[in-house]
């Protein structure tokens, strides 16, 4: 009797293709399904979020930003296409043909394309030494462009990238200027703490120019970026980085009809499936995702969520039932030694999202006061008024303070109140911790708004 | 009409009882609630926990391990009494008599009278050069040893405060040897992860000795210590510390007639009314509490839980419906570059409490592995068979381990399972954590048992 093999295809070998692809590997044994990845780059599986530490020289090696190599995936009996770009999907046929000519039949798909750099409509956005920091090859003209002598870097924007970009420019020698459209940096956290990033940033020496949409990236007749034009000003400039966020990369998606969401993203149930045409998969950057508190529709471009969606797809491809959870939207980054975090709902989404709700902001250290290294920590708490259940919450402050928002995300995806992480049983340890960690005493300050 | 003015006594001036005194002046006006603290020692409200790093020479300043002076209190419209000791307390009557002659009526009375540090039933315990780490007299007493020449210290017992001496004591020039009654220091954690804390302590220099109990305190004919001896060697000290735990103080309460629970402590409800005498409070390293998990009594020493029963107590009252929710055991602290923690059960307690449980142990880094500082890092989980509910969790790791265990307590606390959890939304970004977090890796394996 013969056996026939069913073929996974994955378009796009990064963290959401190659951990559907590793878990269908792990789940189904070779004989049983063929897993095939389509990279049109020349890796899989990087880091895009270490690109920043290469730039900056924390990484020396481009290399270390690899977790696998194609070799160690072949070795694991996953077939890796590099330099092979998906060119169309024909779902009625359950084909993809490829920019190396080949058609490649499938019985599963998974779509993980992932996202792409925000981009202004202005011009001179292709003037030579304007940067994105998505792909290696993004870190390697980075870098090429500071060796080759750059001295003045104007990041536009002041999230997580813009953020990152600027310190590690800064530790680079370069005069670094970021131009904000918005009033502060991190519009993902309120502006009370925007405000303590915005001070931080300053005094380490970074520029910030806030409320100043780009116009124009001004190019010199050498075809170079000269500077970055607002309404109201020219910044200087001979090296450019986009930090305005990432979009969903979904035109492969969206040619072969498949169902695309509100904000852009591949629209998904929580198995990943495509909603539209449930035999197809999507996962990571490319796709739509929920939110665990309002269960609206957003697009998050993170590694944990594609590394988890991915996960997700590849379980129920080798048989296993698995959905994916949702997201908070927690994220943390630092900036020098100023560490920002967040998680859950911000003021504005909690407002959007119609919750009655308060706020309280503590301020603590990060270890017991009297022991070397304590350093200030800022941590704001968004509860529903009248139940006191916990809907984000906010952390800015010295080494240490980060990490912290698991706490918060934790409780918050527990469903508990801010009374019930008041009296919880968290560490202490003077060189850890003070004797009521930050995040209790948050907590207890919130709750007791509550309980009069 | 006149207005009688209630008074409140609180017998002890650290956590536990500072804590109930100021929540109490927080909820009642002065003209309602008098409240008098008797306090044996010279301060109220010092840090226990900080004595080892003043010693160590971390802290340089005596004063900074006094959270808030008597001074301080008092301007808050609480009377302090120092240097006075609680002799008697007549329940019947409502009254304390002291060490200062007087007799204080209460209306309402928090027995709040700490810990006292485990002393082995051995002789030459009262030597000379034998030290607890209990009060600010003993740090003084150590620092004074050291400055006169100590130079090689035993320290009896591995557990915090052991590890804590230990690392101290090296760091300051003596050569330290570390007693164990027990195979592995740390025994409150499961054998694997006392090998790893084990053999860290070694490759620091710390000469560890298990499996002897000791059974004399050599002196010299000076009054002097001159050396430890077990059963089967002797170990040369100038200067011993204890660090074998530490028991309720009851003395006063036992006297009295208030109930003594099985653990040894005073029997309190969760209000932190003493159960044989409802109209008595007593709060902090005198009481018997619960655990969260089990519901069973014990006994746990440490400043957190001080604190809050203690503010449980005041808020009762002052007339404000509270409860203490209870321990998870949850404990970290770290000794040279290694951080230790653990909450819920260890795998000894989850069988004593009738679980059937597996565990699991995952090495990861405690950031990207190829961000600088990244340090390796072990979580162990212990799961309950079939539910996969969370009972409990070790760490032991590099700078940055420790308080990751606070995600843990919070699961546990919430009554997650090891699956909810690999499935919650933590925060990334490569200074600070893996893609996956530690402690997700090991929520997700942990998971993966049950899931097949």
């Amino acid at each position: 009797m013969a056996v026939s093999t069913d073929r996974l295809v994955v378009i796009g070998g990064d963290a959401a293709g190659m951990s559907a692809a590793a878990q269908a590997r792990r789940l189904r044994p070779t004989a049983d399904l063929e897993v095939v990845v389509l990279e049109q780059g020349p890796d899989v599986s990087y880091s895009a979020c270490g690109i920043p530490y290469w730039i900056g020289g924390q990484v020396s090696d481009r290399d270390a930003l690899i977790a696998r190599t194609p070799e160690r995936f072949e070795a694991d009996g996953i077939t890796v296409h590099t330099h092979v770009r998906a060119e169309a999907i024909d779902l009625e046929a359950g084909k993809v043909s490829a920019s190396d000519g080949r058609t490649y039949g499938y019985d599963s798909l998974v779509v993980a394309t992932g996202g792409r750099p925000a981009r202004p409509p202005i011009p001179g956005l292709d003037a030579e030494g304007v940067f994105g920091v998505h792909r290696l090859a993004d870190g390697s003209d980075i870098r090429a462009a500071i060796a080759a002598g750059a001295k003045k870097a104007v990041v536009l924007g002041g999230g997580y990238i813009g953020l990152e970009m600027a310190e590690v420019l800064l530790a680079r020698g370069l005069s670094v200027t970021v131009v904000l459209a918005d009033p502060l940096p991190m519009a993902q956290l309120d502006d009370d703490m925007g405000e303590r990033i915005c001070a931080a940033m300053c005094s380490m020496g970074i520029d910030v120019q806030p409320n100043q949409p780009v116009r124009e990236i001004e190019v010199g007749t050498d075809g170079r970026v000269r500077a970055v034009r607002t309404d109201t000003n020219s910044f200087a400039a001979d090296l450019v980085v986009l930090g305005l966020g990432m979009g969903p990369e979904t035109t492969l998606a969206r040619e072969a009809g498949l169902g695309i969401g509100v904000t852009g993203g591949i629209d998904v149930a929580h198995t990943q499936r495509s909603r539209s045409h449930p035999e197809v998969f999507a996962a990571g950057d490319c796709v739509q995702t929920f939110h665990r508190i309002t269960g609206e529709a957003i697009h998050v471009a993170l590694g944990t969520h594609a590394n988890k969606q991915g996960r997700v797809a590849g379980s129920v491809i080798g048989g296993r039932p698995a959905r994916f959870a949702g997201v908070l939207g927690t994220a943390a980054t630092k900036v020098g030694d100023l560490e920002v975090a967040r998680t859950g709902l911000c003021t504005t989404q909690a407002e959007q999202a119609g919750f009655d709700h308060r706020t309280e902001t503590i301020e603590a250290t990060t270890r017991a006061g009297y022991y070397p290294g304590a350093e200030p920590i800022a941590v704001k708490i968004i509860t529903e008024r009248g139940s006191g259940l916990l809907l984000g919450a906010q952390i800015v402050g010295g080494p240490g303070s980060g990490k912290r928002i698991d706490v918060l995300a934790t409780a918050i995806w527990a469903g508990m109140t801010a009374e019930e992480l008041a009296g919880s049983d968290l560490s202490y340890a003077p060189p850890l911790s003070p004797t009521y960690d930050p995040v209790i005493v948050a907590a207890r300050v919130a709750s007791r708004i509550e309980t009069g």
